[in-house]
């Protein structure tokens, strides 16, 4: 499949550009990570969200541990083309890596951090214990 | 308020930080920029997304030119203390600076970029014609 530069994320702004991932059902934002050109290109490709690990400095193809993958259901491009929004199907209920359906489980409140948010699955069941 | 350092985002890490703002009401995501310190600080005060704008170097009080401020409904931080997540309630409507009501007003098709969403209102009434 052929296209213009202008149907996709701008990398040239950016070698990394945020991509945030939604619940193409609920709505709820469920994380925030980041894509390179070639995780972009594979998550259009296979439909399964791709990002780029800052710390491992590798594609990180989610779920490809957990098996909770992501399958994309829409991919959204904001107003400048440097930040990416997908409307994902979250298999196994959770993204976050503690256990959350959403990585933004906790909120700010005068008090300090509260968790908002029931644990989907124990991370040391799917992780393995350390 | 004194809070301990682990009650808010951890800039440490990095001096900006990506925060989406979602409508708190409908769920949908309008935004994403970057906070710092600063920025997220004033928010947290005034109950107002201030964002730092990276192209103007300086706090970027959201809606202070074109009126459509965004009331901080809740404040989330993801499991690294590196994303923030607002939820908010966009005042005139349209958070983008193009007039829609969201930034991602358009979706990656297979014939390239399609726009997905109405216009809430023409960017040259409220920012003046160049």
């Amino acid at each position: 499949m052929t296209q213009s530069p202008e149907s996709g994320p701008d990398f040239s702004k950016s070698e990394l550009m945020p991509a945030i991932a939604q619940d193409a059902a609920t709505g709820e934002v469920l994380m925030m990570a980041y894509m390179n050109a070639e995780s972009y290109a594979e998550t259009v490709e296979t439909g399964r969200a791709v990002y780029y690990s800052r710390s491992r400095n590798k594609l990180w193809r989610k779920g490809e541990e957990s098996g909770n993958v992501q399958k994309v259901h829409a991919i959204y491009l904001d107003c400048d083309r440097d930040t990416i929004l997908l409307k994902v199907d979250q298999i196994g209920g959770a993204a976050c890596h503690e256990g959350y359906k959403s990585c933004f489980f906790r909120q700010v409140t005068p008090e300090g951090l509260e968790v908002i948010a029931e644990r989907v699955f124990d991370p040391s069941d799917v992780y393995g214990k350390k």
